[in-house]
């Protein structure tokens, strides 16, 4: 029994290891945007490679530990949540390269000043990430609370952000494909920015054994 | 055995219903937008209550059996691919509820010409959907190599379509918000596209063992 507890501490700390790795990709493909940094758009592919070898390695690692351990309960919900928590972050890590593919894209167009609130709603989808993580290994549900919180302050920002490109569309201060390449960023981190949240929610559940994926807060 | 065989198949006609609802919701959600048609709109939010119903549900299923039977190899696998699938269901049910949304408010704007794509985009995803627990319910690979492969013709439908809007804008043909809704549609249709692919994924790494995740079609 005390060896299958430290599997469990090994998985938690592979998820956070996978988790820094996601943190690192979602800000490399920002920035990357924002600084017009081609070689750094291009690392976003080196670390999704080292999170898809991650994926594999986590989700092999906790079905035999659903085997050959055979949990129950509290132990068995924990490798669930982990086996869901493994294939968001290999979503997010997916979505970061989206992000990477599109700066490419607008590295080569005219530079525009809309970009002022990407590094921003990036910080905040990067914290949560790490956040809804370190509820995970913690079990903290405030902590997991304060993700929910931050997926609306998320959609807040995207949408302002997407009123502020209309209106320069309109005015003629961005050209259609450059504002849309930044629509496209938000929309990415605001997907990243979910998967964060289902994390947290399964966080929540793990704790509390509450469902609140079906609930909003106030 | 004989009982946890009929548990499985009680669990597959589960997921098997949630899909059907998923379809019904995504369908409703653009035939409201396309037909203007707001109480069509507003059944998306009917059918996603017991989307969430049947998530609750199909998650506490596939974890007691889990815990009571104990299953190894093909049968955990199925299992721990099941509670993947289910998650990937509900999110779909979450992202017909933006289209719903979004249909809402596009009804209130003036009438444009550029919808002509949704429909069959949506129609695609549709079927995706349908195809992706086909394959699992029936291990059928081939059947989910096509979704991987309607993946793909979906990424080229929202990109002519993104390529068009982009023109009827600059041609003064549509207004910048009107454009924006079916942009925002056409990404939530690819994001349902996206769920079903991963679907497709798990149920290819179930029957062949082999982990298609991180490996592009030709």
């Amino acid at each position: 029994m005390r060896h299958f507890v430290s599997d469990l501490t090994d998985l938690q700390n592979k998820l956070l290891e996978m988790g820094g790795l996601v943190e690192s990709s979602v800000r490399a493909s920002t920035r990357s945007l924002v600084e017009r940094n081609e070689s750094m758009a291009r690392s976003v592919w080196d670390i999704e490679d080292r999170i898809n070898q991650m994926d594999i390695e986590i989700d092999e690692f906790a079905t035999r530990l659903l085997a050959l351990q055979q949990p129950v309960a509290r132990d068995l919900r924990f490798l669930t949540a982990a086996i869901k928590i493994n294939s968001d972050l290999e979503r997010m890590g997916d979505l970061a390269v989206n992000i990477a593919q599109r700066s490419l894209a607008h590295i080569e167009r005219a530079q525009m000043n809309a970009l002022i609130d990407i590094p921003h709603m990036s910080g905040v989808v990067e914290s949560m990430v790490h956040k809804c993580l370190d509820a995970f290994v913690q079990r903290d549900a405030e902590l997991a609370f304060t993700v929910l919180l931050s997926d609306d302050e998320v959609d807040d920002l995207k949408n302002a952000f997407y009123q502020e490109l209309m209106a320069m569309i309109e005015s003629g201060q961005a050209t259609v494909p450059a504002a849309f390449d930044l629509i496209f960023v938000a929309h990415n981190l605001e997907r990243v920015a979910d998967h964060a949240t289902n994390i947290a929610e399964d966080v929540l559940f793990l704790i509390k054994g509450v469902d609140v994926r079906h609930h909003h807060l106030a």
